[in-house]
């Protein structure tokens, strides 16, 4: 909604008992704030005049009312183009108070903020649920520039010719997902001098450099409970459909065929089977929970923290501390851990003469901790019955990609999907109305909600990041320190890293 | 093992404390017993002398000794051809007690069991976990000939040639599976004069006339809890699969594609979803409780009788009485009770159209209870997102029954299997044993386990018709009874009829 002069004079006479923020004044017409002034010289985006009123609660806090956007002399009505300029309105404060004349100003303060989405093509033009696509912009386009802002979105994001790297530059906010991702490294950061906010649409943000992120003093958020139901169900579908055969049950009725046998011979119940998951988080945790009632033989996990005591207990599961000895007891092993230095191919040629013969192995989490080839040449000689999941180390996989493709020996095993646990329409809701939380928490200076803060403003992060060099101040040899992940299940905060440590030499010692 | 009579005599000699039962007594070494004489002659087996002890505790129901089997002189030791009609055996009955003469003979009681399987092939010589398969016999060969029964294997079952008719003639025991079902109609059975046990080597015996077996005073078991874990698996995968979207998935990949978009735009979380059963029993109910943690919006069933309050109260189900109402309600329905007259066709063309626009129907209950093309089109129109199951009206579907290929607008929503849902390997192990233990309950005169009995000797199936035919003598019209199912769930017996009744004439009234 757009205010001329008038129409704002009128709001203005209809709440008296409310104080106008001054933030400026005008001299002769031209506009005297310096944040307005920046926007509207570099941006060549125009300011309207508006109440920029001050609530009594937080008066230390001025919230503006961003009113409308005018640019380039084509949005918005024509006369805000003078509007903008209207130097004084004035107006009396209260009975018997002498008239004042000032500016109540209200900013547009636009940001360019740049989101890096998949193409959705007919299927996102179809169905509008489909937010997190190019095409639906996670459906806060119109909110973005009815409050001022310039909204850039597209799926180009490889090389330096791309729109993710050419935009970045200009950008305020970035905004990418886990299913297309813009991969923003320490070189890119150094780049995008006017970056103040990476959001993840979605849970996983191990495509930022979050070292870098500290350093740049740039937060990254993400939509914390966006879609960890979605992928924790995922992960059970997979698991079952793995155990019970499913995928050359469907291809045999599809081609025609009828021969239970060459099904059964390899369909197995989950009931009364070992499951453990690597990484028991907000994810892992979900997946053993609902498989709970399947009255596995056990449910095992191994993850660097235990499980609170009661936790634990609730699903009755087992922690086994040695990766080794915890694959080893597995039918069925699920991956459900943050891919970092520390996880990148953990699942490898050699931990995989660990499992169980025939085990099955499902991984959600980030195709990059099973080591591509070890996976696929472990299927393929049967000592993995299937491997599922919707992860992969590079994304869009290629055409050629093994996993597209590999079996086991009996022809099935492969429970491949392209990246979109985490992207169901169920999940698209919920990531892009989190999305808009976080843009408009960030563009009223509400604090955000701890749980989303991945790296913040001068949070746990950056604490902890203090607190760990300061510890290993004295050490004498090299220290190389990897932030990993922010976890916030409150009332604790979990902030993870890699230490790279090089031994002193022992005449140093 | 055979004995001869020295073998015998030692082996009377080592338990003078019990007493043999005297079965009959032989005129110049023929063979008295009518039984066995019957044996003799008819079968043309040989009976050989043991001891048939009679256990103090059940005095009143001798338990036969079955020591092996002379037959048509090719098999047991050459001498039994002359144990078998060995007269007496003298011994001693306790301390001071005469020397008495006595016949204790054990009757070879060979029986003709016929079991129609499905061909395994090759699976099935190289997995011997595949039990249910003609090759594999359900693993009970070795135990039934050392017990000198006869026992046919066939997966011919159709037509008037076919093993299963030709054999059926002579069969004392029918062993059959749900997964390649021989059809036992009232005029197969009227042909049938020796059978006298009907075993489903699984759960669901709709694929036998109960009302005739329990006319020709054939008994019907079941291996009850062998599959209803499995299938209950089955169908939690099977609801996931379909509201996830996971088979287009898996077939771009295949292809060698990638457009996350043409598969999210219809995936979705079950978490938020309702889900109902058409049928609360042993698999419903499993079914609902493998939900609970899946945080539907709601969990609901439609059966002609209530879930046990308690039951109900453990899983919070609530229960539709009106079948429209319920399918109306429902974001995903699933059918979980017997086929028979009362349910044939149920899911049809009318009922498809007062469930939710795009919901999500499995089946893994019988195919017939869901219309074939009403199916197909309600699935071609989009009025079903999804159809998935392992069960057809026809076993095994024809190469081009629609169910192979009918796909959602989308291309989607086709979860279709051959029918193999109770016959994993888990499963097959169950129900291979459950065979066994009521073929030796039925050889030794043991009481069988009453959950396992569909159609009893004298049982609650007889009681039950005698009953309702009783209560329904003085209806002035005429009345039709068919009996659909036995359900023991300790204390309570539920025997299931559909009743016909043909209504009086108002002048009649």
């Amino acid at each position: 909604m757009l205010l001329d002069g008038k129409d704002q004079a009128r709001a203005e006479a209809a709440r008296p008992q409310r104080s106008p923020c001054a933030l400026g004044r005008t001299r002769s017409g031209g506009i005297a704030h310096p944040i307005a002034w920046r926007l509207h010289t570099w941006m060549n985006v125009g300011v309207c005049c508006a109440a920029a009123e001050r609530s009594e609660e937080r008066a230390t806090r001025p919230k503006l009312h961003v009113m409308g956007v005018y640019r380039d002399g084509v949005k918005g009505s024509p006369n805000m183009a003078n509007a903008s300029l209207t130097p004084c309105i004035p107006y009396n404060e209260g009975k018997g108070a002498r008239p004042r004349v000032g500016l109540t100003i209200a900013l547009i303060s636009s940001s360019q903020i740049l989101a890096i989405l998949y193409d959705g093509g007919k299927a996102a033009q179809e169905e509008p649920r489909l937010l997190g696509t190019v095409e639906n912009q996670l459906g806060i386009r119109e909110y973005l520039e009815s409050h001022g802002h310039e909204f850039i979105v597209s799926s180009s994001k490889e090389g330096p010719e791309s729109h993710f790297q050419q935009h970045l530059k200009d950008a305020e906010v970035l905004i990418t997902t886990p299913f297309h991702p813009g991969y923003l490294t320490r070189d890119l950061i150094q780049k995008a001098p006017h970056l103040k906010l990476c959001i993840t649409a979605g849970v996983g943000s191990d495509h930022i450099d979050l070292n870098a992120a500290v350093d740049h003093k740039i937060q990254v958020l993400e939509v914390s409970g966006s879609n960890v139901v979605s992928v924790a169900e995922h992960v059970v579908m997979s698991i079952l459909l793995l155990v019970r055969n499913f995928v050359p049950a469907h291809e045999m009725i599809e081609r025609g065929d009828w021969q239970v046998s060459q099904i059964a011979r390899h369909a197995f119940d989950l009931e009364n089977k070992v499951v453990g998951t690597i990484g028991a988080g907000r994810i892992g945790y979900r997946v053993l929970q609902r498989l709970v009632p399947f009255d596995c033989k056990e449910l095992l996990y191994y993850d660097y923290a235990p499980l609170p005591a009661a936790a634990a207990k609730a699903i009755n599961v087992r922690r086994v501390e040695d990766l080794k000895e915890f694959v080893s007891q597995c039918d069925v092993v699920t991956v459900n851990c943050p891919l970092h230095e520390g996880t990148r191919g953990l699942v490898n040629a050699e931990l995989l003469q660990h499992f169980k013969k025939g085990a099955w192995l499902v991984n959600t989490a980030r195709g990059a901790i099973c080591d591509k080839d070890a996976v696929a040449a472990a299927l393929t000689s049967g000592q993995l019955s299937g491997y599922a999941g919707d992860v992969w180390n590079v994304q869009p996989a290629p055409r050629d990609h093994v996993w597209r493709t590999m079996k086991n020996p009996l022809g099935g095993g492969n429970g491949m999907v392209p990246h979109y646990s985490g992207t169901t329409l169920d999940a698209q809701a919920r990531y892009a109305n989190g999305v808009r939380s976080i843009l408009k928490n960030y563009f009223e200076g509400t604090p955000q909600d701890p749980v989303n803060v991945i790296v913040g403003e001068s949070g746990y992060a950056t604490k902890a990041l203090t607190l760990v060099k300061d510890k290993l101040r004295g050490w004498p040899g090299r220290a190389h320190l990897d932030m990993i992940r922010v976890t916030l299940t409150r009332p604790f905060v979990t902030v993870s890293f890699i230490i790279s440590l090089t031994q002193p030499s022992p005449s140093n010692a």
